[in-house]
């Protein structure tokens, strides 16, 4: 098996486990084959979100087809951290990347929430999804951040487990410093809330400070956008409750 | 003076004082009179970087040229944290980014730098300094981060100030967690460092290493793509030392 320098990674459907083959879809086929020239012989990684990391040889490569059989692993499965993104979509470029970022930062799952301001064209989960899965291959991930299909706030609240509470970064500079309020309201399940460029309503907002699961956060003392403020929360999350302490 | 609701903020390079009358760019009269209607009588809000923020009061709207009167001050100038981000450049769509983020995370000055595996085409700075000026616009902020000249890695590294800590975003899962070492190494003037997608050289990682002002941090088990890890990094830096504490 030959070991390129650049390890290509990627995400599979099937089941991994020594010598088990793996076929690959079209699209990775065409990656792996004609973008990056890899052939019979050469070895990749791949990963499936249950089964860990493996070193995996190419057996088969075809221009619409091929396969590769798992030799070794390389990685335990991880479970992410139990953090959800809430986040009002933006437009297209700014959800996207707020999608990729989550992905990249940890979250365990992202779930496109329509608050009263939010003021977005149609969301497509599976597009929003189809970037998490590169995001996870990408930044070595062993798991794959889940793509909710997207809710109303109103309706989201109505059904919230009170066990899970929600760090709602609040605009209001009056609310405490995020890292020192998540701190003191320490660890266990978790989701972030992010507002529409417009802010959340302000009765959307009073509901929210009146849950008892909920934080209320401030990001500092400038307007963010909500892809930054997205990015700063999973970051801030991370590193005083999660896997970056 | 009429008082919309969504109040217009621009900045402007004439000095700021009340009655002082602040002459309008081309760009900036086609924005604010085409695209967003607004008309003599009219309030916005300007700030210079030097005068604090100011509501003013359209004087003059023509198609291509227009000018206001200041009123009343609203906020005084703030000195931005002195932060600096050294960022490689990367694809032109993620370099915006790290521009935009960087000032919306209140950086004074942001430095392209190319390092070894550095692999951007041309920057542009003048274009880089028209994002941070829209940033600035949009956050709130009274001050514009600085976009400096493009250097070299190694010629900023012969000429740095020992007394301006590097916040160097290490690849490496060794260093230490980035919240506890900057609140270990505290306050003063800082850069954060941020690689390019290849990483740096070895001999580059080892030089930084060596020096003393150097503070090696680790931004958690994944690897993040340079816009993720800019931003990640300057919402650590002002959590921990910065205006978000």
């Amino acid at each position: 098996m030959t070991d390129r320098a650049a390890k290509i990674r990627l995400f599979v459907e099937a089941p991994l486990q020594a010598g088990a083959e793996v076929p690959l879809s079209q699209p990775q086929a065409h990656y792996l084959f004609s973008v990056m020239r890899r052939e019979a012989g050469d070895a990749a990684l791949v990963f499936n979100g249950r089964d860990g990391e493996w070193l995996a040889e190419i057996v088969r490569a075809g221009r619409r087809a091929g396969a590769l059989v798992c030799r070794e692993r390389t990685r335990a499965q991880e479970r992410p951290a139990d953090l959800e993104l809430l986040f009002a979509p933006v437009k297209k470029a700014r959800t996207d990347f707020i999608v990729e970022k989550a992905a990249e930062l940890g979250a365990a799952r992202a779930v496109p929430v329509f608050t009263r301001f939010t003021n977005a064209e149609r969301v497509r989960p599976e597009r929003l999804q189809a970037i998490a899965i590169e995001a996870a291959e990408q930044c070595g991930r062993t798991s794959v951040m889940q793509v909710a299909a997207p809710r109303r706030l109103d309706e989201l609240l109505d059904g919230w487990d009170p066990a899970r509470r929600i760090m709602f970064c609040d605009e209001r500079m009056t609310a405490p410093s995020a890292a020192a309020a998540l701190a003191e309201a320490g660890p266990g399940p978790w989701a972030a809330l992010i507002g529409p460029e417009g802010g959340f309503a302000e009765d959307e907002a009073r509901r929210l400070r009146q849950m008892p699961c909920v934080v209320p956060v401030t990001l500092g003392p400038r307007i963010l956008r909500a892809d930054t403020a997205a990015a700063a929360a999973l970051t801030l999350w991370q590193s005083v409750l999660g896997d970056w302490r």
